[in-house]
């Protein structure tokens, strides 16, 4: 089941939090606003599966993505809740075949991006930027920062194994309190190594 | 043109012989015999660009892959000359879309591995096995060994450099005198860390 926004959890035996690696696979984050232009006035997202990160979940209601060569991607799930921005997610695979030039960039940071058409079951709302390749990126609380030694904007490298094992260079730390250790991968990632939940994983400075 | 079965050639100063790195997109081999079912009697494939490999070329000819979900993949590239057997190659991305599992398999080695119906303007042919995720891998000369010391059947390692960099672990060298100094990934391999013309790419034992 790679092709799940989210894979099972995986763990190493590590101090003082387990780390676990999760492929995102395409999704995206929508204001509350544009919600309600896609699914109706006054309308809500219904929790479907909670994330791991605290709060965080993938709700029922999913967009279609409509790229600049008239090419659709269906059930874009969204990931709740609401921001204070629009944001669609994609693997360079998923962008190629949308006829999507999308540059690489730290989730939030959408200025001078391209935009898209999302449809919904009420309308169709036209994105004027965010679609993004978002950069692979490690989650983690201030005792991991301390464990690894490291600090929020420094780069990390993911040893994945296996036998189409590969590392990833330039894993970006971000440091919150609220935050549980988890990197975040995307499906290209992912399936370059075949990350399964056995594959064993190895996060250094 | 990331998406392409052929990326550009790209270069690093090495002796004795430049190092190229070259995506392959999804596509497949066939004998003679399942051109002759797809395409008509005595049909032969027309040659359309020439790879980089000698006599190998991608041929103008494609076929439509259905999968065990009936969903299907258009034009699906057929790479020429024709073989003694069939084999489809995908990505893992590929694979999970039209509902495959595959294994990862050195090219040629396809035994237990599942089919797939292939179609073409002529017929179907549905193909008893053969769909793989091909084992990344460097085609070398025995010169191209001796500098890297290394032997057919060993692994090597490739570093990617770029803002989303990654290096591949567990390369396989295969040596042949008829081989120019190649290395093959897929475009889930190639989309992970952005492969482009101007990527640095550094081949390591």
């Amino acid at each position: 089941m790679r092709s799940l926004w989210l894979l099972p959890a995986r763990r190493t035996a590590s101090a003082p939090n387990p780390l676990v690696v999760n492929v995102s696979a395409r999704h995206c984050h929508l204001s509350q606003e544009t919600v309600e232009i896609l699914f109706g006035p006054g309308y809500k997202l219904r929790p479907w599966k909670s994330l791991y990160q605290d709060g965080q979940f993938a709700a029922h209601e999913s967009v279609t993505l409509i790229g600049p060569r008239s090419r659709v991607i269906s059930n874009l799930r969204i990931l709740g809740p609401c921001r204070s921005f629009n944001q669609v997610e994609l693997a360079y695979t998923d962008a190629i075949a949308l006829g999507f030039e999308i540059p690489l960039r730290l989730s939030g940071n959408i200025e001078a991006t391209p935009g898209g058409m999302l449809m919904g079951p009420a309308g169709f709302f036209e994105m004027p930027k965010g679609v993004i390749r978002a950069l692979r990126h490690v989650h983690m609380h201030p005792d991991d920062a301390d464990f690894y030694a490291v600090k929020n904007g420094e780069d990390m490298r993911l040893k994945i194994g296996g036998p189409c094992g590969l590392t990833l260079e330039k894993l970006l730390v971000r440091v919150d309190k609220s935050f549980k250790l988890e990197v975040h991968i995307d499906t290209d990632e992912g399936n370059a190594c075949n990350l399964q939940p056995e594959t064993p994983c190895e996060l250094t400075k």
